[in-house]
């Protein structure tokens, strides 16, 4: 089986080299020549663009930055669906609006051409070691044939319903990780204002309640004023976009997640848009005129 | 050495048999009858206030309600001021207002007592557990030596800077807790608004970055609709409370904490300030019309 | 000067009726074939789509529901941009994102067109009336050039600045109406619920600093509990939505923006979204359990 | 009948004085010899404490900074209580938490003694003119009968309802005018960031539905670079924070309140606590980066 992989940028590079090293036959396309030589080197071949690909698979991956460049290699011109057999499988791992996962999803299955929508969380380190998480939405059926070739890219792939949630879940786990950074600096520049060492209060409170991966991976991260990404500023503000998209397409209300998205653009205005996502804690500092550091 | 201990609620009547049992010499003091009673029965004597605590010991815990019932036994009528000799310490475990600790620790310093804010975390199963954990804010020496009489009381106590810092440490704790819960409730909300199942979305998420122990300890009692509590609205309606007070009187702001704060005044308003803190999903079910429950 | 007139909606048919009645030659077109008819029948004639238009005139005005609406007539397929001679002049007066306003306009400068972007306030009643409101960026000069060819429609056309500026001083504007109307009913909500009656309230300070153009519009109304539009919180929505979008693109900070548009999410969740925008005091009432009536 | 006057502050003293000026016989009481001396030299005397005020008048004026200073002058030591005959009204017009106004008036109450709250807006130039405006809670009779006093120092005196609306309105009232100016700062900001004039931003809106006293009073001081108080950031911030304990007392939410309080305390930390409350446009020219002024 011929697995068609699209957009080979920092992720889908890696995932695509896990896929030919796992022994799959890919046809890969991307604007970019430099990244389709380097994976063509390694066994691949190479295909113009979404229908091309479509042609010669029955099974195509999609890794792209947002819902514009999916919907474009899906349904637009010279796209997936020009070209597509039924039975096709479209398998989407871009971080995307869920409202429009289920769109580009409904359109495909007008001609038999069957969607998950399978975003990751877990990064450039995770792309490359093979054990990314995904949370795949769509048919059970297309989930389970296709969980296989999924863990040749991750160490975990959970289903967790229809088209459309696998990126709702990665917007909820976007919303929480957003929101609990804001909390640990939130937190630590009211300690370190009010006079206490917001080090000594790290330690004092992370094994009980208040306790977190983001508080453990982060607040380290910003005692030693180190804010390189990791996930940075900009692609946050990209996934709490979606969310809010997406929430507002269905009436719920998130009110913190629209706080937050505010003090993130005073980070972008600020210049700090490439900074890793802890750097919510200069937004308090600002507001708050203290620096936290080490005692 | 006596010690005397004032502030025989829920949580300082375990606390004070913990020091029974340790082999300490008490002397108790509370407006409960029953309470003293309970407690003299195992050994400890009874005082009538704080100032005729103070004239037999040279340590004094207190564990009250809040800051004005604080500064009441140490520097009202009949308090321990009244009565203490220099040299005598003040232990209060209390969860109050930092700025009251250092403006009552203030007031002791004049006559020559000294005073440690250290209040705990862990609620009534640790507290009968002996296995509270305590934040300790006040002079280092007097924290050294007094750490073995908390100890019997605790399973940690830990030494976070000068007076006021205790508190400090323990509000900062109370408002990730708060935060942490609002995100989980937040991003549930929106992915059963959205149609995805809470539950799924809940395993999908918990190994990754959004992953907490406020996910794991509330997210499985939303989805089994048990709020009972834990700890309750009121209570973390009352931190919060000191913590705005403490952040305003230093000029920190905290406009996440100010938000959930009106959340829980709604939830006051609905009836469940007895109810666990993690009812703030019933905030976010309220505005978004959805019921969170297993799939 | 033959006048083209794109979008025959609620506001576009008095519009276009008020220049036939200035004695404007008018050639108009819209998908809405009644509405056509009806305009013809008063003298003007139609074309088919935007190209059409564009060919026999040297002026249009477009009156559309949004952005794509308006990038899709001016630059889409059979649009403006198709058939447009040099020199011809596009006055956008429908409400939209002022980033696209500028991006639109940018195109059409490629061809020699340039683009007024003029919306209007005042509904309904104030363009049967030729009594809008209308904000102008573009060049000075088109403004001057056109200027009693707007006030046919306007009791009002003010020059605000470059194109774009038009659309960005309707944002501003909207952004002040949602907010003082969340002003006032988180006001008369608090006032109620503490025990004062929210009519005296109301008639003890409007005089003051805090009287308002919509205390007097709103506040009665809601004594009243009249929901009748005036202005719908779906359009409040889009107009935030716009407003959102705009702020992000500049990296501006609007946090009560941000909050009242998810205040309006849990008003369209809750079925009152066709009802005036002084509905948000629904959102109020909600959340505190009062209900604000005349004494 | 003689007339008890206690607080000569800004406020106090030109309305003792347009007492004396109406023909009242006054007995004044301040802490602050020099304001005492003043106004004996008018012709009024002079009495130490409540207590002594009270032996000596059938009414009495309290005109104080906050609940703390009204509680001890009418309850506390050498206080009205001591003295008050049955039969005595307190008219209490500082601006102070209404939960506290009634506390206050009960207690009074259970001797006799009859309370208005009685809080007015207008500042030190009105109380000077004597034209302030006073919002009046308490016994409709009371009122009745000290209408013609009320209005030696005022413009209006209106009835709001029972003890403690007074004191409601006044912050209702202090609600919207915060909440008004932030809109107006939030507007202009954003509008300024996305590159249009303010100037005529405020221009073209004043006159339509965004149109307001504040925006009217305080956009060409926001224009001008002028933060000469009027009314001061921390007098703002000691009404929202009566506000907030209000709310908060009886389980209204106030989030948009809450909100700028925190906008405030960052004001505070910048040091902008004695400027004019227009100031919150600092706020918001921190956040994005801009700085409004005339074009």
């Amino acid at each position: 089986m011929k697995v068609g992989f699209i957009g080979l940028g920092i992720m889908g590079k890696p995932m695509s080299k896990n896929l030919i090293k796992a022994g799959h036959e890919l046809v890969v396309c991307d604007f970019n020549k430099g990244a389709v030589d380097e994976i063509v080197s390694l066994g691949a071949t190479s295909a113009e663009n979404g229908a091309a690909v479509a042609k010669v698979c029955d099974v195509i991956i999609t890794m792209l930055p947002n819902s514009p460049h999916v919907r474009s290699v899906a349904l637009g011109e010279n796209g997936i669906m020009e070209a597509a057999k039924s039975g096709t499988v479209v398998i989407d791992m871009s971080s995307i609006d869920p409202v429009e996962s289920k769109a580009i999803g409904d359109k495909l299955a007008t001609i038999g051409v069957d969607m998950l929508d399978a975003p990751v969380s877990g990064g450039e380190p995770k792309a490359i070691d093979g054990t990314l998480s995904v949370m795949v939405g769509g048919k059970k059926e297309t989930f389970d044939r296709f969980y296989d070739l999924l863990m040749t890219m991750a160490g975990s792939a959970v289903y967790v319903g229809e088209l459309g949630s696998g990126n709702i879940t990665k917007l909820a786990n976007q919303i929480i990780v957003a929101l609990n950074i804001s909390a640990v600096s939130e937190a630590l520049t009211f300690a370190s204002k009010a006079g206490a060492s917001p080090e000594l209060v790290y330690q004092a409170i992370r094994g009980g309640l208040a306790g977190s991966t983001v508080l453990d991976a982060k607040a380290p991260m910003m005692l030693d004023r180190n804010f390189n990404p990791g996930f940075k500023i900009e692609l946050h503000i990209k996934d709490l976009t979606n969310a809010l998209n997406a929430s507002h397409a269905v009436g719920a209300a998130v009110p913190l997640t629209a706080q937050v998205m505010e003090m993130m653009q005073v980070l972008k205005s600020d210049g700090f848009e490439k900074e890793d996502h802890c750097s919510l804690l200069k937004y308090y500092e600002k507001l708050t005129n203290v620096e936290i550091k080490r005692a």
